[in-house]
């Protein structure tokens, strides 16, 4: 592991993207998104999928320079159409204009279509929390998991993230993906020559199954069986259909060097001081806070953590320490930012 | 099993009601409600709840003449105040005032304090789908599980709703509770002298549990795990924290006479035609189902479900064929209508 400081980083994936053709702005929101997700100890949405979008860019497939236009809409209720562009400028976008919106008519919506992979929803719907809102965030995403009863992928992993403020807590912090479990642990335990849990996967005729091996065969299962299910139709219902964006099978993802993402997103502000007083709702938000973190605590549980916090808690000792990047992902920074002329940080 | 006309069962209960005291439009729309959940083959929240709320009301817990009132809000937010009435009729006016909102400003949020349980959540999401809108409804509710990591009841299943209209199909409704599982499905296990799967429950020392008994003898898990604590927790936010009301361990179950409910709400519509024509979106609504029901189905699966469309299916079948009540609870609700002087339909 190498400790790198996060302005370091920063500064490397912002050059590496410029270096790409993305302007000075968009190229700092992109970077400053990824190292965010390290510093939350989200390292699968970090740096190290810095290139990860340069297959797009470089075949056309996300327009890097593509305007985020203003389609529709009716008061507080704005529709973007982001022109496959990047998924961070439109989310971005999105999420100011809802918060603008909020601050006139108590709450806003804001509706993307032809956006693109947006990283971290906490990333944006953090950003509500700070302007004194409720924030939300859904994305659409590629096939992940079949239907309910079913064994093809049609149904994607659909993120989808709630942020409120907390007073001197940081910010209360939901940003979640329906699937049961990333795909990556079925290979962790095929390797290790383990059984997986019940729920997690179902073999290619869509039987249920603790096989690693015939899970990955299969296909995924939602979070919370059908209810998981029925989560992400109605995200892909918010990000997807609303909007007048791709939907279902028809999303491509990022991990797909060409075609059109399709993905829609649904920014949602609520602004707290329209309903009660910002300061009554935060000294809740710690009374909250305070009757998780004070429950009795089961055997072996240290403390007693409120969504949001660990990933706070994160922060904090990487800003502190550096955010740690495994020898690996190092090197192939290194290489890749070297093709670009652009010098990874010593 | 008995099989009764809706309208006979619908009248029935709201005779009960106004036997009670409730006037006569709010008997209706809570007997309304009840009965509703039977078509849609939630016997849980059906009427056999009829009585569950009679010992509230009698207590005056529940203040069944209890005007619900503006207290505050801006431009498309509104925050009413049910000084501690009915559930539904909280609720039933927040939908609806939220429909209306979301008409003038595309979007439209009211928050609830002070009210108390409203039944099934879809009875009124489905309401703004009808309309033309997208809708939402969160409640909190009494404590049932415990924060991640702790032992001790302080989250409750704090149950949540998304609806959407869907054509030629009735409405893609999402309603679940963030529990894992309900309690009753412990105690039948334990009589069945089964396991109970992993993720269920843990037992008093706040350990995962196969044992019903010691699940029993524990607590109830999230669905989903941290996901699920993390989803109560948010649903509490928005519901109690949001709207002022009470939140956490403060919180009354209805299955309890006395005592303040305390519990919050918060409906959200959008309006889907302030972002693309409703027609628009029906249509790609039909291929989205379209998409999920066509998808190669697991060995033993006849069909493949939309989210909402099994509720729909029991409803049809049901106003053909009469709700089914089991014969305890035809003699439960004759003896406690002859109580009142209500008469159980033949």
């Amino acid at each position: 592991m190498m400790r790198l400081a996060p302005a370091d980083l920063r500064r490397f994936v912002g050059d590496c993207y410029m270096a790409m053709g993305m302007a000075e702005d968009r190229a700092a929101l992109v970077a400053d998104s990824l190292v965010q997700a390290d510093l939350w100890g989200h390292a699968s949405h970090g740096v190290m999928r810095t290139f990860w979008y340069a297959a797009r860019i470089a075949s056309g497939a996300t327009r890097i320079d593509a305007p985020v236009t203003v389609e529709g809409g009716l008061g507080a209720v704005t529709l973007l159409d982001a022109n496959d562009g990047i998924g961070q400028v439109a989310a971005q976008e999105a999420m100011e204009r809802a918060i603008a919106a909020a601050r006139v008519h108590g709450i806003g919506a804001v509706s993307v279509r032809n956006s693109g992979h947006f990283g971290t929803a906490m990333y944006f719907t953090r950003q509500a929390a700070a302007a004194g809102c409720v924030g939300f965030l859904s994305t659409n995403a590629s096939p992940a998991m079949a239907p309910w009863g079913g064994r093809e992928k049609r149904v994607g992993n659909n993120p989808w993230s709630w942020a409120a403020p907390a007073a001197r807590h940081p910010p209360m912090v939901l940003d979640i993906a329906n699937t049961a479990v990333a795909r990556g642990k079925l290979y962790a335990a095929k390797a290790r020559g383990e059984a997986i849990p019940q729920g997690w996967a179902i073999d290619a005729q869509g039987v249920a199954t603790t096989d690693p091996a015939d899970g990955i065969a299969g296909t995924i299962l939602p979070m919370a069986g059908h209810k998981g299910y029925a989560i992400s139709m109605i995200m892909d219902m918010l990000s997807g259909v609303l909007s007048g964006s791709g939907f279902g099978p028809a999303i491509t993802g990022p991990y797909m060097p060409e075609g059109r993402s399709g993905v829609g997103h649904l920014a949602i502000a609520i602004n707290i001081a329209a309903v009660r007083p910002l300061a009554e709702f935060e000294a809740d938000m710690e009374a909250l806070i305070a009757s998780l973190k004070s429950a009795p605590r089961g055997e072996g549980v240290e403390e007693i953590f409120y969504p949001g916090e660990i990933e706070a808690r994160s922060e904090a000792r990487a800003l502190a320490e550096g955010i740690a990047l495994p020898a690996d992902v190092v090197t192939d920074l290194t290489e890749q930012g070297a093709a670009l002329g652009v010098r990874f940080p010593a």
